[in-house]
């Protein structure tokens, strides 16, 4: 049975405020809960009694036993399921000495939740392990966010901080951002380690940001100087780099 | 001025039924109503009196000058800005000989609307002059998906078809789809000309296309057997996709 408190302390959770004050978030869905369950600390789970009976080896600190119409009025999902959980964030300093090894992206100003989570399922998909965003884009626990990474968010560490700070730290290694004037980014050598900074939807790389930038690259469109769009969406471009990266070093 | 019966017409247009009936669809925004009305026959243009002495040499039917107020009113985005167009739907018959030596995209039961017009984009940037999509696809002329496109739709022709005949129809150009089964695309050999066949975002492409799809491609994950996502969003896919095609003929 699910209280009316429970139900007014979940829906809260939509709000940043109160994801920071609780340290904690949501993940709703049987397909996402499944995947994410066993990476997080789960707070509370709420599910419906035949949901727990198909997974009995289900860790968490709290369950309640829901029926269907309780789910719902706690979800913020369209269609919601048999089940969510709350988790508690995960904490993951940024290790700059080890980052210098790997591949890294980094995003300024990313501001679309849904831009957000595609990214950290790209980065999943390619073997980038940590995310640096800028204290100013979206954050990765909105929980349009969460189910926008589709599991993803279980196996990328997505970290908040001053990004021009991180950029300075994190100097030999190479600094790579996508601009239109930038060079084409088939010609360009690219390493297997290093920062990916990727701009905002809108403005894409902001002034501060710009000197840390010290190799420019350019998605070229098709045929060379046809008209067509301005730019690429943010996610898009950053699948393209990544998948051209890895092609490199496979 | 503008009556509550242009208001109602213009709000009605965000059903497909409606868009059908009347054969136009709606545009909204300062940049994309900028970057499209040349391309498209505009039955009706609603606009502040500043947009309009701004825009001097647009052409519409009908040109109604309204506040800021009332544009709200009959607006479909959060943030209505100064300018709707009603356009008529552009008519493009699909011409198989001419597609034949081109590389066209194929849509199985897409359905996002968003990802419909995020996959126009990325045609737009690779010269991809042609969609055909499946019956079972969004339609392209929901004002969520023209939003997405912003703009291409001028630049790219979307036609709905059923996919089996024109595929049986673009015979012998080589038919391409990803899968997760797939040859890394890296190793494949790429056309200049042919069909990429993307699929349903959470089935992929359907038994009755599959066996159209002669080359079966697989974007690989990285590294090679690393655990990660279960695949990538229909649109990321398609841009990988569509990129590796032209840098192989760049």
């Amino acid at each position: 049975m699910l209280s009316k408190n429970k139900i007014r302390f979940i829906r809260s959770l939509d709000t940043k405020k109160v994801r920071e004050e609780e340290d904690c978030f949501l993940a709703e869905g049987n397909k996402l809960v499944n995947d994410t369950i066993r990476y997080f600390d789960c707070r509370l789970l709420v599910a419906t009694e035949q949901w727990l009976e198909q997974h009995p080896d289900i860790q968490s600190r709290e369950t309640i036993t829901a029926t269907k119409e309780e789910i719902r009025k706690c979800s913020l999902l369209k269609n919601p399921q048999e089940v969510i959980a709350v988790y508690r964030k995960p904490e993951h300093p940024i290790e700059i000495e080890a980052l210098k090894g790997c591949l890294v992206l980094a995003l300024d100003t990313v501001q679309d939740p849904g831009n957000l989570g595609t990214i950290v399922r790209i980065a999943d998909w390619f073997g980038i392990r940590d995310i640096v965003c800028s204290e100013t884009c979206a954050d990765i626990y909105n929980p349009k966010t969460v189910q926008a990474t589709m599991g993803a968010l279980a196996r990328v560490r997505v970290h908040y901080t001053s990004l021009a700070d991180f950029l300075r730290q994190i100097h030999p290694s190479p600094v790579y951002g996508t601009f239109l004037e930038g060079n084409a980014i088939y010609r360009e050598e690219l390493s297997g380690n290093g920062v990916i900074v990727m701009g905002n939807e809108g403005n894409g790389i902001s002034e501060a940001i710009k000197p840390f930038v010290e190799r420019k690259l350019y998605i070229p469109n098709y045929p060379p100087g046809a008209e067509t769009s301005e730019s690429l969406n943010v996610a898009i471009a950053t699948a393209i780099t990544c998948a051209e990266f890895r092609r490199r070093t496979r």
